[in-house]
Parts: structure tokens; C-alpha cells; sequence
């Protein structure tokens, strides 16, 4: 399953040594100015390569779209976009054809389908984040037709919360040939209250499934998250006034739909898999083996993910806003 | 949207103070065998009323079977499960018909719907997940002709992890007035590699959107989970040897695809929002009020979301059989 | 798959002689008025063993709403109803136990499910369409919010196009133990031009759809329809006018999107398949046999079919209301 | 919405004169042999130019494949495949900016969305059907793993039904500035028992979806299809015996299942509408105007539609193989 939403319709493909990248936006409301200049700060920021940081893989990132666009407008049919790998060097990943990486879906993946493109994870590539960005480019343009605003900021990395210690975290990791994670904290201010749904449509149900597709995610919470379980009703209780709400431990969501007050939801980043150790795992028939992955590997994606999770957010959002008009287009009436 | 599953579609139903809360299970393979004996064990670890610690509403909660049942097994057909609402008490609720409850959806359904069913907070109620449980049922019976199983257990209630304190801080809490939260831990053991898809499939993106539609969950963490974002990845990593997985940080899922190991999720429960002492809040129409939430209900509602819980898990794991078994059925010719 | 629509969404089940038949309606939008007093006068145009035409079945159907409903409205959550089956002679079918009837979907059933409810055809039998029928109510009374109205109007039966010969040519059948099918003709007027899109959400290709999911339909067209084949384009086209369009070949719907003139469509309905003669046929593990089908079975559906084919294209309509809801809103904007 | 089937999910884009055209299909199962080679045949099919009876736009039509196949195979990821539009002649169309042609999608498609491309009918263009064919291509492949075949033949051209006379007849109208439309019969051998479900999923309701989704089809029928109508049920009814079905009335689907018989469908399809004479209509805010289609227009598109609709029904047929699949998973424990 490679689509997201059920009215700002995502379609995803592309492997991370394949020809193209790219998604299908289907089901995206006609009139939105859209062109690849929108895209362009967004791919930057999740371009690897800037920085000693990151992995030195180039990927230009030209984004070209192919369809639902016209004179700089969508349309309301399908916005298709693509971007090409150029820098791809897949005679780096022959040693890896039949060698699991361990904390890699190359194993699970294999099991599955009995086969795999295993130059650079194929699917299973943090590269495929490249369509997430695509898609979440338009849907925040979508998001500025009706003032809500996305943004993240990074709260830790490899245990430090003190932003001015993540550089060094993550140059000490690269140094060990290891790696970190992270904990990142995505905002949309701006939200009508009344996005999401109960039950199956719930706002924060919908933004969970999308934060825990991205790969390396390993948690999400919502508001004050999991240091609710160790609160009273009676602190964690958002008291309501004619203002608003007066605190936020809902993080904006309440039986899964928008309060109006700030979305606000923390996701949990793995370290890199790939370290350049030598791991014990196995060839994909099972037996016992050694693996170092060696190639252009970031020792911590956090700082790259951020943009990918509010894209991620932004593809909810618009899904949920289309939803609440159709009620809305019955209750003004 | 009141379904899950794109396979095993499980579309709810009902109110709390409604005539009836029900499911429909469309997809469910034939000749899986079926009766409301399935159903009973289930549902009593969902009933409240069994003892101090919960709500004393006297839920009898008898399922009846609609359709899709022939001689004791399933037919293919889509399976309907109604449970009646008896003991519904909707005057205690007169109070609040324009009043909104603190942590509660009571406001934020309003402002989507223009209209709600106040009566115990109509749909958005803990009482819908008798229909979560009816349909788990009949997933748990899938899963057993697979060797699946799930359990679930509770690691912490109101910050307490010594299970010996859990009965006592619930009941402190109740004396109080107030109310507590917790975590729980579910596992599924037995399930093969494969189950789950990259991108938009992956199974531990459907779990997570799983339990975020449970009312009261503001959290969900995997394996290791948020503790992974304060690991080295040479830590994080489970190293795999022709045994099997050396360790499961990864909470038996890689890419988004089982590996083998037991599939192992936690969840944040938020404590119960009704509490019997006075909140500010507003009306419908924004005007500031004082509310106290009298009637039956749940200090703590953790022991009583395991089976809830356990259900989703469910739900997603025959999903993803499903989705599986298509795989399957063409690498296998 | 028992689901209809992607915005209003009817998920129906239920077999002939099983509990109950019923539909939970996801999806509707709040504030539409529905009591089972809207529901009356269009299951009395289904219901059997009215007058001799038809079998002498008596169907009481009477309808329950069992969620969804507050104070006579909708609510925006889940419409689900039920209809018990209260006259079903099981006892009649036992001889089918094992015998596949000619024209019906006893045997591909069965091949495909290895199992069978053979007690009135299961879930195959065409009184799943009191199902239809229910949602179809519903559907109704939101497409009256808007001033549409559908009606519909018999063609043909057993080749006769006078409707002073429609029943005589039933009873002749009848009397020779056969059956007969005939033409429907369903109109919607006052829909909206708009409604449907290009490619797989075609209004057409919708209500093909859905025309075609009622057991013993075998054909569809819109407007001129298959006479269109022979048409010259200079005589087909319809020439359109500042004041409308001149003619309506095209059934209202141009590139799958409504025009504004009646939508019109019309079906094929074969002759009921249960006739009292012998007729060749296979047991379920495909032996030689012989049948005659006894009991009470109508000569000719044509008269009960047009309310479900109304009902059908009720639901569709007002799906694409919901689609077009969407794309209107960012419109205004 | 621009997304075919439920299993095997096919998502296309693209306008007539937009960069490219294209097609996703997600839920292909991996290790199906699959390259551009299983396209051209296909393509060369559809494709207009080759002599007098057809537009002379020249569409070279090379297939690019952007993701999913591996060394030759699908891999279980999302097949994205374009073909770019190089003999576009916008400037053409410029003259149609304003103006709706009869017939056409034009104002209808303008009164939805208040915009659109007006080149070549944007999306709404018969060239939109290369997405169908190359989506329609892999389908085939996967067929073919199951020994399923497609074909189709012309029963009728401009009401003639004698094959040495389809060319004149086209040719005729041709001269005289008009166009002409026809019948198309499709049919799938091979096929199963047991493909499609009841109600929503009934086999002939899905092909009837997917062929009323191709422009200019007005009518659909299964088997005898219309002239069911004027038969009695001992004349329909298909006969049963050990060695299968006496005859086809039925079109290989009985209950919305395949019997195992050929499956075969007809469609109406209506003259071009695009005619090089003038015709009354009006402008896009509705004032009266003649118009007068130039260009290169094929005069009758009834042979090239053939490829199409064996496209649309081998996705359907993919669609249903996987559901059905399913059910046997469970069936052979």
C-alpha cells in the first residue's frame, strides 16, 4: 500500500537506485497556485550532502511535474511529480545483494516478497522521503489557502536536548562509526477546530499512521504524550474558557478532532542503521554472517527528517480539511 | 470514517445512549468458526461494573449475530454484531446537554457537526468499543488458525510500575475525586515474517493509527521505542543469527514488515476526563461555565483497555494476513 | 466487498433467511431529517406478496434504527438499520441443500467459498435488497436538501412496451410455470452539473456500477445508449444553447460529469431464474441432476426492481454531491 | 478519483497535452516477467497514425518504466511507468479556449472545477487511455500466470454489421465530415470459477465500472445482456451438467461470480464528437456561439478502443484474482 488520505489521495513509488521517485496527488481541489519553485526550499532542506553531517550523497533533486498544472494552477485532476536519481552509485550495495543490514527491512522485506532490489533498500531507502516532500510541498500550499502553518523543531538528539550540543553528538557518533536518534516536535497552528473525525477518522490516529510510515520512527505523542499516563485527570484536564483552552496537554486534539489550539505531536527517531561496525546477521537463506556497512550514510537523520514529518502532517491535514467540508457544505445550507 | 482495514473491514457503529452499538465485518475469510461463546470472554474483561475500581453502569452487554454465521462458521458473508444498550441512564446526562466536558470531544464534535447526541457523549463514548471488542473476537479467531496470539499487560497506573500499588493508587485517586492513566504494553507472538508493506502499509503504521483511535490513548511506541531515540545504533540494532533475532529493539517490525519476533506495542492512556470535582469550561456557545462531571464512571480506565487493545491488534494482524496471503499466492506458483 | 460509495459509504449485509438485513451509512452528512416514516413508503413499494404478481412472501419489513440519529436528524455518525426476517420458510430450501439452481450464483458460490447458506440463497438472494432500499431512504432525503429527485418508469416487460400488456404478459408466464424480465428506465432531475469526474470516478461508470450490483441485472445504458452505436456524431451531439442543452443523448453526463439535464439511465433485467419446471443442473460436487424450484418466487422483478435501482442511484448521486462538495468549497474560497 | 481497483491499484494521470501521461499500479504481486517489450504490441495497438481511418497525430508512445521492475521482474513495489506527449500541437486548441465543444466534457468539466486545460480536452482526452493501456499491459503479464485471456472483436461500425464493411462505412462519414460509433464485444477465457463477490463486488459490476470509464462507451451488457429482457427464464436460464455450462445467456458471471465460462461483455460506443462541421453552443460563461472541430480527429475510434477495453477488463480480472486468493488462503488450511 503506497497511498495516504482518502481525499488528498498520495501515491507513492520509486526505489532509491531506480530510474525516478515520484507520487500521484489525486483528489487535489482545483485553483491552488502550485510550481516547482514551492517545492524547492523544502527539497533543499531534506537534501543530504550540505553538511559534514550528512551523507555526501548529491542528490540534485530536480523535481519535474508532469501533470495537473496548468498555468501555474492546479487543476483538480492529478498532479504527478518526479524526481530522478543521479548519483546513485549501486556498485557499492553488490556486497550486500545477499547480506541482511541489520535494523534494515532487507531481511523482513526479502521474506516477504521473495525477492528485492537491494541496491540501497530499494523502497525500503529513507531516499523514497523525496515523494513524501514532493506531495507535502503542494498540500502546504493547499494548508496556506486557509492560514495553517506547519513547522518543527528538533527537542534532543542522542539524549542531549541543548541544541547547541547536537552538532558535536552527531560528529562524536560519525567519529565511532556509530549513530544517533532523536526526538522531533511537529506544530500546525492555524487549525479550525473540527478536523478529524471519531473512531477510525481520528485526527490524531490519521497523524500517527503518517509520522510511524516515515522509517526510523519508533514512537509518537500527541500534547503532553506520554507523561499523561502519570497525571491526574485533573492536571492533565485542558480547562476551557471563552478565550480558548488554557493549556494544551491535548495537544490540540480532543475524541480526535481539532480544537482549534495547536496541533502538536513528538515522534521518535532511531539511530541510523547503517554503522560502519561489523554486525553479526545473516545471508538472505538464513546462514550466519558478518556485515560492515560501509557507502554515504548519515551518522543521525534527525535534522533531515523534520521536513519530511511536516509534509507528513501537511498530507493529514489537507485529507481532514477536505473531509470537514463535506460537512460543513451540508450544515451551511 | 467508522471502518477499519482495507481487507478484514470492520465498520463501526452506535452511541452510548443509542438503541444499539454494533460492527459489520466484511471480508472475513469463510469457514472460520464463530459463535457468540467467542465472544463472552472478551467482552466481560470489557465490562464495567465488576468491581470498585470501575464504573458501576451494569453493562450485560449480550451480542447478537445478525448475519454471516452458517452451522456455527463464517461464510464469507459480511458478519454483523449488535450488542443492545439496557442500562443506559440518559436523564443524568440533562445537565449537559449544553455544556462542555473538560478533555473531553464534547466541544470540539460540536463545533464540527453543529448538533451532537449529549447522552453520555453519544458516539464519542468509551462505550463504543464494545463494537472494537465484538469484531476483535472474530479477528482473534482468524488469527488462531495462524498460531497468532496477543496479550496485553499493564506496565504502569498513575506512575506506579509495582502492579501490588495499582489497586490502591486507582482507588486514591477515586477518593480524591480525581482520576489516574497508564501504560500498557500488547504483544503478539507467533506471527510470520511479512506481514506489512513499506510506505502507506507499513504494520507498525497501522497499529499506531490502531491504538490512537482507542478514546484516551495519547501515545504509541514500538520495540525500544522513545527510548531508541537515546541510543547508539550499534546498540539499537538487533543483531540476527541463523537462530533468529539476538535481541528486539526493534519490537519485531523492520520497514514496516514483521520480522519473526513478537510484535511488541505500548500505548499511553491518558487519565479518565470526567472527574467529580468542578472545572472551568465553556457552553456550546462559548460562554464560560463551571462543570462537575457526577455519574458512573472510571477513575482509571487501564484495566479495562486491555481487550481494546488487544482487539486492534487484532484487527491490523488479519489485515495484514490478508494482504500477505495475496503475496503469497502468486510467488507460491 | 458490501461497501457502496467513498463518501457515503453503505456497508450492507444480511441473508434471506438469516436474522436480519441491515445497512450502517457512513458518512451522512448531520443534520438531515429521517425517522422510519421516511423509510414506509418506499419499502412498501419493495415488498412482496402484495397482489399476484408477486411472491407471496410476506416481507413486514419493518425497519429499526438502531445509531446515528438524534431528535428526528442525523448526527454526521454512522446511520445503521436494521430489517428482521420474520416469514422465512427455511424448511422449503432444504432440498437445494446440495443442488445448484440454473441462473442463480448457487454453484459459482459455492465453488468460491467451499461453503453455502443455501437457505434462500444466502446472501445472493434478492432480498439483500431491502438493504439498498434502507440506504437508499436516507440518500433520498439528503439528494431533497439539494432538489433532487429521482423517479423511475418501466420500458419493457417480456418484450411488451404497452403497460396495459405488463400484466398479463406476468400472468401468462405464471401460469406456464416461467418467468420474464423486461426494461427499466431510472431519471434524476435537478442534479447540478458537476457531479462525477474524469476517469475511475465517471458518474457513469458510477451508476454502472451500481445498476449492475443488483442480482439479474445484465445490461446498462445512458441516454441513447446503445442506439448511440448507430448514430451519426452530427445527429448524436447535443447542441447546447445559452438556454440548455437541445436534446439529451447523452443521458446528462458528458466525460462522466452531469450537465445538469436528467441524468437517465436504463436496465436490463433478465427473467427471475427460479421457475416451477424441471431444468438440468449439477449437484455441489458437480453430478448430474435435476431441479425444479418450488416455492414462492415473483414471475417478473420488473415492478419491485425500481425502487432499488432508484435507491442505487440515489446513493451514487449523493456521493458525488459529497466529491463535488470538495472541490466547490476551495472554490469559493 | 483516478484510481482503479482495490487489490491491484491503478492511479493515472496526465493531460493530452501535459508533459507526460501515466499510470501507478500498487498491490502488483512481485516475480511477474515484465519489461517495455510486454508494452509495444499493446501500445502499437492503441496507437493513431497508422492509416486513413485514424487521427494522423503521430504519438510515438515510448513506455518509460520508473520503478518497481528488477532485473526484469515486478518486485511487490508500485510499477510506474509514463509516456511522454511529443506531437502535441497546442496552439491548435487555442481557438477552443473559450468555446465548449458538443459532445465534449468541456462545460461540464468547466462548470466543476472553474478552470481548466483546454488543450486536446486536457484530461479529459481519449489519449488519457495510454495510461490504460500500459497499466492494462502489466495486467495481461499477470494473467497469464493464471492462463487467462483477453480479447476483443468489432460486432457493429455505424450500425453495420458485416466486417468488410466497417472500413467504408468509416471512410463515408469521414468524407462527409461526421463520425461514426459501434459495438465492441470483449472476452476473457480462461477464468476461473469463483472471481467477484456478491453485491458490491460483483464481477459485472466492477467491468461494467471499468468500461463505463472509458470515454465515449454509453452502454454496457453481460451475455445476452438486453435481449435477456425479452426472454422467458426456461429460455435464459444456462443449463448445468457434469461437463459445464449448456450455453453462455449468462456471460460467464452468475451472481456477480464467474462461473468458469468465457466472460463476455459488449459496449456501446458513440460516434467521435469531434466533427469538422459547425454546431451550435456556447462559450464558457454561456453565451450562444457556433463551433467547428478541426484538427486531426479520428472519425471513428472504435477500433482502437478495443485494446482499451481488454486493458479495463484485465484489471478488473487482476483486481479480482487477488480477492479471490484471499478466500482460497484460508479455504486450503
Amino acid at each position: 500500500m503506497n497511498t495516504f488520505g482518502r481525499y488528498f489521495r498520495c501515491t507513492m513509488f520509486g526505489e532509491s537506485h531506480g530510474p525516478a521517485l515520484g507520487v500521484v496527488v489525486d483528489g487535489c481541489p482545483p485553483q491552488i497556485p502550485f510550481d516547482t519553485e514551492h517545492l524547492k526550499p523544502l527539497m533543499e532542506r531534506r537534501r543530504p550532502g550540505k553538511n559534514p553531517l550528512s551523507t555526501p550523497r548529491q542528490e540534485q533533486d530536480e523535481v519535474e511535474i508532469l501533470s495537473g498544472i496548468f498555468e501555474g494552477k492546479t487543476t483538480g485532476m492529478p498532479v504527478a511529480m518526479i524526481t530522478r536519481n543521479r548519483d546513485a552509485q549501486s556498485s557499492a550495495y553488490d556486497t550486500l545483494r545477499d547480506t541482511a543490514r541489520p535494523g534494515h527491512a532487507d531481511l523482513s522485506y526479502y521474506q516477504k516478497y521473495g525477492c528485492r532490489d537491494h541496491r540501497g533498500g530499494g523502497r525500503s531507502s529513507g531516499r523514497e522521503t523525496v515523494s513524501r516532500v514532493m506531495a507535502g510541498a503542494l498540500a502546504m500550499q493547499v494548508l496556506a489557502t486557509r492560514g495553517i502553518h506547519i513547522e518543527s523543531s528538533i527537542c534532543e538528539i542522542g539524549g542531549e536536548s541543548a541544541p547547541d550540543r547536537f552538532e558535536e553528538t552527531i560528529l562524536r557518533a560519525k567519529e565511532e562509526h556509530d549513530s544517533v536518534g532523536g526526538i522531533l516536535e511537529v506544530t500546525a497552528t492555524g487549525c479550525p477546530p473540527g478536523l478529524g473525525a471519531p473512531a477510525a477518522g481520528k485526527l490524531d490516529a490519521e497523524i500517527a499512521h503518517a509520522m510511524l510510515s516515515i522509517g526510523a520512527v519508533k514512537g509518537v505523542e500527541f500534547g503532553s504524550g506520554f507523561a499523561a499516563a502519570r497525571m491526574r485527570g485533573s492536571v492533565h484536564n485542558d480547562a476551557i474558557t471563552s478565550a480558548g483552552y488554557s493549556s494544551n496537554n491535548a495537544g490540540g486534539i480532543l475524541g480526535g478532532i481539532s480544537t482549534g489550539a495547536p496541533v502538536i505531536v513528538r515522534i521518535a527517531v532511531k539511530p541510523t542503521p547503517s554503522i560502519a561496525q561489523p554486525q553479526q546477521t545473516v545471508s538472505m537463506d538464513l546462514r550466519d554472517a558478518m556485515v560492515t556497512v560501509e557507502g554515504r550514510h548519515d551518522p543521525c537523520i534527525v535534522p533531515r527528517i523534520g521536513v519530511v514529518a511536516e509534509s507528513m502532517l501537511a498530507l493529514v491535514l489537507v485529507d481532514a480539511l477536505c473531509e470537514q467540508d463535506v460537512v460543513l457544505s451540508f450544515r451551511s445550507r
